[in-house]
């Protein structure tokens, strides 16, 4: 199949630090090649990969300084655009510009939504727009949009199995790992190490637009000897980080949409607990992979009985679910759907809520429809 | 001539407040629809014009909390652009998104570029769609685009002649009017009025993103006897405070693409004293309307020759250059040419550098050929 992905242009593909979007488009690109796809990856011009690169600016945007986005983007779309026929597929990992510019291509199209959904400024163009296919990377995420729109899919993300290796020791800390930012709780996490009195490392990097919040709210909290903060780490340091922790607590405060550190934990052995909220119910199995709570007694007492919760069967769990290898076979399986529905001439789509991810894999059926709000 | 106006959907068309292209926009609708063309305006829902009102949303977006416009912008010129069979010129006053989506049509369409141009980051569009007609509102605001485009004219704000009415007598205090950014020298205004002796009196908001700067880098020079800060003043307020100052203080120290408030004043008959930088050069007549400076010490001089100017003369030499009545002359000419050289199946023109607004009011020629850069 010939398929064009479509990065945003904030960070390359794979990003050099932080970039959840764009390591999640990488992996997905890597497995299709792998599978023999005819991949062409629209990016940043320093991303690496085994696809066919057609670089949209020389570098990632963030690092490069650029902070409007707008123009650089949507010129790569242009050419995109005009490149349309070269391909089968056409899968776009940005929020926005392509909707009016790929009005009469939608049978080839599809988007993914990286982002939340409950902010507002954004619907008018999903509710101007009801005929791009769109898939979402988790049920929780469609929630906000109460206008009918075309999902026709939710898919879990997935990362390489051999990523971040199964660590069957564990280890006896807490683990933090992300941002540092109001809706993310990192006073949660102190909080919940101190009353369980179990060591917690937090390794987050601090936005400029996090910086007063560091400060004046999580510094003074870390002035503890049973917190220790490390700051920013990379890809490497985190197989190390997660897999000699305890648990990985996740007490966020917001919508979140995936949650890639959740799966990441898992990858090594390491289960979570995590505040019942988005897309958490979903990717954690209680009991199994980790514990859902909704209060710090709650996750005080999660702490204790994480002991008990087999690594191997977390291991196992994530590999059931959430490599690059299963996520590439529901796009897969998308794409296919996508290109045996569309005729010439036919602009808009409407794909069968039959095809959901989980019932494509045969495994999971969730106990709401994915496409209850569609 | 049927005329399609898109404004920007930050503000109502004219503003509730602030916001000065969403001005420019309603004068020019306003003095086009007096002319007996058909205009109709694209802009917030809540906008007040004699124009038909195509609302691309209920209300401006800044007061209804709106943080990213995109999405509602791209909706909107998604309209314009499905009934662009309905005008003879479609003229935008967006900065970037209707690029890509109106490649098929520039010979009907024209840009008024409203922003600044030297931060790079919207270049790349710039570059990838040269065809499509711009209008710069000074010559100086071009120099940074430094790649060819389809430069076609430089044309001049107005304002009706009626707005701000001249007033005989003046003041004796100097005036500082708009907002308190780093970038408008707000702390050079208050050390002229100073060093001078003089009163000063502030009008001025102060945005979220300038708060720290307000209460950090100014507030504390605001405690002088000379020093009156007034806050934001709307509309009407302003015929009254440019028009009892002795001189407004334009200190700036960016590249200002135009300078409304210089035009309000010299409305009003009292004079400026500007910093050499942007456009200033060419909206002030020096000797005449004003004084062009380069230090503090330049400035304290020229408050001393203000009192020399003429104030009927300032007067006269606005009407002559900058009522909404020449603007409006302007553009028609403009939409004439762009109506006369397309031809149909044609997509990009080019317009000979002859049609220039000066050599259209046939008045003043400038130096420098605004094309030099084109």
């Amino acid at each position: 199949m010939r398929i064009a992905q479509i990065a945003p242009l904030a960070e390359a593909v794979p990003p050099k630090l932080y970039g959840g979007t764009e390591r999640v488009v990488s992996w997905l690109t890597e497995e299709l090649v792998r599978q023999g796809h005819q991949v062409t990856l629209f990016a940043s011009g320093d991303s690496e990969t085994s696809a066919t690169l057609a670089p949209g600016v020389p570098r990632g945007l963030r690092l490069a300084g650029v902070r409007d986005h707008t123009a650089s983007l949507l010129v790569m779309l242009n050419d995109v655009l005009q490149r349309a026929d070269e391909f089968d597929i056409i899968h776009f990992h940005v929020d926005l510009l392509q909707f009016p510019l790929f009005q009469g291509l939608f049978h080839k199209c599809v988007t993914t939504l990286h982002g939340r959904l409950d902010l507002p400024d954004f619907h008018p163009i999903y509710r101007a727009f009801p005929g791009m296919p769109l898939i979402s990377i988790s049920d929780s995420q469609r929630a906000p949009l109460r206008h009918p729109v075309n999902w026709i899919a939710t898919i879990d993300h997935g990362l390489p199995a051999s990523l971040h290796p199964f660590n069957a020791r564990g280890g006896d800390y807490l683990a933090f790992l992300g941002r540092i930012a109001p809706e993310k709780r990192p006073d949660r996490a102190i909080e919940i190490a101190k009353r369980a009195g179990i060591p917690l490392k937090i390794a987050a990097k601090v936005d400029p637009v996090d910086r007063e919040y560091f400060e004046h709210v999580i510094e003074p909290l870390l002035d503890h000897p049973l917190v220790e903060f490390i700051g920013e780490i990379g890809e490497e340091e985190k197989s190390k980080f997660l897999g000699s922790a305890l648990a990985l607590l996740f007490p966020i405060d917001w919508p979140e949409p995936f949650g890639l550190v959740m799966i990441e934990a898992m990858s090594t052995g390491t289960p979570v607990i995590a505040w019942r909220v988005g897309s958490v119910t979903k990717v954690i199995d209680e009991g199994v992979t980790g514990f859902i709570v909704e209060s710090i007694e709650d996750a005080v007492r999660a702490v204790d009985k994480v002991r008990s919760l087999n690594r191997l069967a977390v291991r196992q769990r994530f590999e059931a679910r959430f490599t690059s290898t299963q996520m590439e076979q529901s796009y897969l399986a998308v794409y296919e759907q996508l290109l045996s529905a569309s005729k010439p001439g036919q602009t808009i789509i409407e794909i069968a809520p039959a095809l959901t991810p989980a019932l494509l894999a045969g495994e999971r059926v969730p106990k709401h429809s994915p496409f209850a709000n569609a």
